[in-house]
C-alpha cells in the first residue's frame, strides 16, 4: 500500500482551529500527541503517532473535518475511548485523529418507546445508570462497560459477556446520525423496532470500524431488565473438560443461558493478582461462569439448577452459586480484568479473538494445546465459550530474544488462525480487524468478500481519507 | 428513469439454454410467463410481461446467467415464490425473471451447533417439520410462511408475527452464499453466532430486495422451541381502544410479548368470510392477539394472567385463552389470510406497510381514522401492532370510477405516508419497497441516505443488471 496522504501543514491547523476551536486542537506536542498513537494493543509495533489531534464537538463540525480532509487529502481517523483491540483508533497513515470525547451527551430518553439516543462519546455503563430505575436495560455488555463509549461499542460490533442470550451491540442499534466521509450527515432508522425501506446501512455502518462514516448520534432499543439473575461458577479439572461441557449448557430446559465464560487457569491467576482478589481457583484448571436471568427468580431457580447438574455431569468437580449482586459483581470484575491483567505483564503477548461453531471448541482448545507443545509457548484462554468466542493469548516464553518472540508468533498465529478457518471459524469475534489483522484478513478470506468491500469503501469514500490501512487494503 | 436493456434475442434464447438446459427456459409462450408478471400486490399496474424465464438448478448456473446478463445487457430480476407485496420480483424492465424454485434442497441440519443451511428456494415452514423434533424452531413467523420461500424471507427481511420478541428475519440470517451482479459467488459468515471480520455484508444482503446479490444457500441460527404458549385474544370495542392498549403491554412483568397482532373488525369479518370461519367478533370493533411463550408452563400462566388483567384494565371486554395448538392455529389462521381475503375481494385496494415507533401508534390510527372520514373512504387496519407495524389498507369506496380511486388513493396514501414519517417512521416495516413505493421513497426519504444506496449499488452492479427498478431510482 504506497498511498500517501497530504501531510498537516500550518495552514492545514489553521483552518482545523477555525472549526472546532483552538482549545481543541492539539499540533506540535508529542506528549499530549502520545496518547492518541495507540489503543490498548500490548505491541508497540501497531502505534502510529498522529499529526494533529481535533476534539469537536458537533456533528456539523466532524463534517466540516471531512469535507477539509478530501479537499486537502489527509487521513482523518475516529477515535472513543480508545479501549479497542485491534489498533482501529490509531492513524495508521498519520494525519488527523478526530477524538469524539466532547460528544459525550444523553440525547433523549424514551421510557415508552424503550430507547435511548446518545452521542458517541458516552461511557457505555452510564446507560444502565439511567434506565435501571424503570426496569430497563442495555443489553451490550462489552468487558471493558466501565471506560468503553458506545461509539466504539457499534464501530467493532462489540459482543460480551451476555451475547449468548442478547446478541451484540448491532441488535440493539436502530438508528444512527453518521458523518460520511465525504462530509455529508447521514440520518438512518429511527426508534423503530422494524424497518426495511432501503439497504441496511445501520448495520453496514456497524463493525465498519470508522472506516465508512462517524457516528454522532446512536439510538439504542432498551429491554426489560431482568427481575432474577444468578451466577454458577463451574470448577473443573482441565480446560478440555470444561471446554467440552460448553456445547452440552447451550440449550439447557429449552433456554439459552445468558453467559457462559470460559477462564483457564493462569487467566484466573492473572486477574487475581493484578486485582488482589482472591477466588478458589487453585485445584481447578479451568472454570466456567454461567449466568441465568428471566422474569422471575423461580423460572432462574429451575434453569441454574438444570445447568449445575449438567456441570458436574460433564466434569466439574464444584459448581458455586452467586445469587446476589456483590458476589456476582466481584467474579464478573475477575473476569472483566483479564486482559488487562496480561497486558500489564508484558507486552509480548497477543490477545486472540479467534471464533468457531459453538459445537467446535473443544477441537479448538486441543489444536491450542498441539500448538502449545510444538512451541513450547503458553497460551492461556479466556472468553465468551457460549459463542466459540475464545481469546487466546500467545505469551512470550521468557528464554526468546524479541526476534524469536517476533517470529514464532508469526507461526503461531498462522498456526491458530488456519485451524479456526478449517473449522468455519473467523479470526476475530468482536474486537474487529482493525491495523492489527489486516494482513491476515486478505490472506484467509474469500477474494470476492474482500473485492466487495474495497468496493463499497471505494464508493463511499472515493479519496479513502477515512481511517486508511484498516480491514483490507484499499490499494 | 430512461435507461434501457438489450432485448432478449434468439441468440440469448440459445444462450440461456445452453446454461440452464433446454427445459428450464420459458421464452414466447406468453401463458407460461405470466405467472412471473406479478406478485401478490393486488394492482395490475405493478404487473410487467418477462420476455423469458430461466430456472437454473445451482448457484455455478446463476453465476453463469448474470456474467451473460453484463456481457450483453439484459436485466435479471430474482424471484422466489411470488409471494411478496411489494413488486420486488416483478421484472419492471422486462428481461429475463431467475426463478429460484429448483434450489430447493436442505443441505446441512446441524443439530449440535442449532444452524440449518437451505438453498433459497425451501418452504419457509419446512424448517420448522425439520427441527422440532430436537426442540428447535425457527423464529422467523412471515404470515405467508405456508406458501413463501426462505430466499424470498431474507431478500425481503420479513417480519412476521413474532417479530416483537424474536426480531426479524435478518437475526437469524449467520451464513449466506451470494451470486454477485456481476456473476461471483460470494461466501459470507458461517455457523458462528458472532463474527467481525469485515464489514456485515450479511445484513446488507439481507432486505436489498434482490438488488446486490442472488441467495444460493442461507445459514440460520434455531432457538430452543419455547416448552409452553398460549395465546390471548382481547376484544375491545373500538380500534381506538385495542391500539391505546399496546404500549402498555410491551413491558408486561419484566418480559416482552412473544406477539402482539391486531385487527380490527372489517379484517376479521373479511378473514373469516374468506375461510368460512367463525369468532365471536361481533360485537367487537377491533382486537388483540397476543402469544405468550417461554421455558415452562408456569412461567407463561404468570405472564399472560398479567396481560389479560392488564387488557381488561385498558379497555377489553372479554378476553379469550388458546391454550391448545389447535385452537391457536384457529385464531392464527384468521390473522395470517387478511391479506389474501382483502385481494379476492377486489384489486381496489392497496396493502400498506407503515411503521412507527410503538408508542406512537394511537396517535397514527388517530390519524388514519381522520383520513378515513375526510376521503370517504374504507381503510381497514390489521398487523404487528407490538412493532408498530399497520397494515393499513385503503380500499376502493364502490361509488369511485377507475380513474376517481387512482387519482383519491395517491392523495390518501401521501397523507399516510406525511404522517407516518412526522411521527418518526418508515414507509415499509416488512414488506419492501421494491417497485411498488419506489418513488415515495425517493420523495420521503434523506437524499443522502438515497444517494449512499446508489454508490453501494453502482459499485457492485456497475451495469445495473440485477433487479433494476426496484427501492431507488439509480439514474
Amino acid at each position: 500500500m504506497a498511498r500517501t496522504y497530504a501531510p498537516i501543514t500550518a495552514e492545514i491547523v489553521a483552518e482545523l482551529r477555525a472549526i472546532v476551536g483552538d482549545k481543541y486542537v492539539i499540533f506540535g506536542d508529542d506528549e499530549r500527541l502520545e496518547p492518541f498513537s495507540h489503543d490498548e494493543v500490548a505491541d508497540p509495533a501497531y502505534a502510529t503517532m498522529p499529526e494533529c489531534v481535533v476534539r469537536p464537538e458537533t456533528a456539523e463540525q466532524i463534517a466540516a473535518v471531512m469535507k477539509l480532509a478530501n479537499a486537502r487529502g489527509f487521513a482523518v481517523t475516529p477515535r472513543g475511548a480508545g479501549s479497542g483491540l485491534s489498533g482501529g483508533a490509531v492513524p495508521a497513515f498519520k494525519g488527523v485523529v478526530l477524538a469524539t470525547d466532547r460528544l459525550n451527551r444523553v440525547i433523549d430518553y424514551d421510557r415508552d418507546n424503550m430507547t435511548i439516543t446518545l452521542e458517541p462519546g458516552v461511557v457505555t455503563n452510564e446507560v444502565n445508570g439511567i434506565v435501571a430505575k424503570d426496569g430497563l436495560f442495555y443489553a451490550g455488555y462489552p468487558m471493558s462497560m466501565e471506560t468503553c463509549y458506545i461509539g466504539g461499542n457499534v464501530a467493532e460490533n462489540a459482543g460480551g459477556g451476555k451475547a449468548v442470550k442478547y446478541g451484540v451491540t448491532g441488535r440493539y442499534v436502530i438508528g444512527l446520525e453518521v458523518v460520511t466521509p465525504q462530509g455529508e450527515i447521514l440520518n438512518l432508522g429511527g426508534k423503530l423496532l422494524k424497518d426495511v425501506a432501503g439497504y441496511n446501512l445501520i448495520s453496514l455502518m456497524t463493525g465498519s470500524e470508522g472506516t465508512l462514516g462517524i457516528f454522532t448520534k446512536i439510538t439504542l432499543r432498551l429491554m426489560p431488565l431482568p427481575r432474577a439473575a444468578v451466577d454458577l461458577l463451574a470448577l473443573f479439572p482441565t480446560t478440555t473438560e470444561a471446554i467440552a461441557a460448553v456445547p452440552k449448557l447451550m440449550m439447557v430446559g429449552g433456554v439459552i443461558p445468558t453467559a457462559i465464560e470460559f477462564m483457564d487457569k493462569t487467566s484466573v491467576k492473572a486477574a487475581c493478582a493484578y486485582l488482589n482478589e482472591s477466588i478458589p481457583y487453585e485445584k481447578a484448571g479451568a472454570m466456567l461462569l454461567i449466568t441465568c436471568d428471566g422474569a422471575s427468580e423461580q423460572q432462574v431457580e429451575t434453569e441454574y439448577e438444570a445447568i449445575g447438574e449438567l456441570c458436574l455431569k460433564h466434569g466439574a468437580f464444584e459448581v458455586y452459586v452467586a445469587d446476589n449482586a456483590t458476589t456476582s459483581e466481584r467474579i464478573w470484575r475477575i473476569r472483566r480484568n483479564i486482559p488487562e491483567a496480561f497486558k500489564v505483564q508484558s507486552p509480548k503477548q497477543s490477545v486472540e479473538d479467534i471464533v468457531v461453531p459453538s459445537a467446535s471448541i473443544p477441537r479448538m482448545v486441543e489444536g491450542i494445546e498441539a500448538i502449545m507443545a510444538k512451541y513450547d509457548v503458553s497460551i492461556p484462554c479466556y472468553g465468551h465459550a457460549g459463542d466459540g468466542n475464545l481469546h487466546a493469548t500467545p505469551v512470550a516464553n521468557p528464554k526468546w530474544s524479541d526476534a524469536e518472540w517476533k517470529a514464532k508468533l508469526k507461526e503461531i498465529l498462522a498456526e491458530i488462525y488456519v485451524l479456526t478457518r478449517a473449522l468455519g471459524g473467523s479470526i476475530s469475534g468482536e474486537h474487529g480487524i482493525g491495523h492489527k489483522r489486516r494482513a491476515v484478513m486478505e490472506r484467509y478470506y474469500d477474494p470476492v468478500f474482500l473485492e466487495a468491500m474495497r468496493a463499497i469503501k471505494k464508493a463511499l469514500d472515493p479519496n479513502l481519507v477515512l481511517n486508511p490501512g484498516k480491514i483490507f487494503d484499499v490499494g
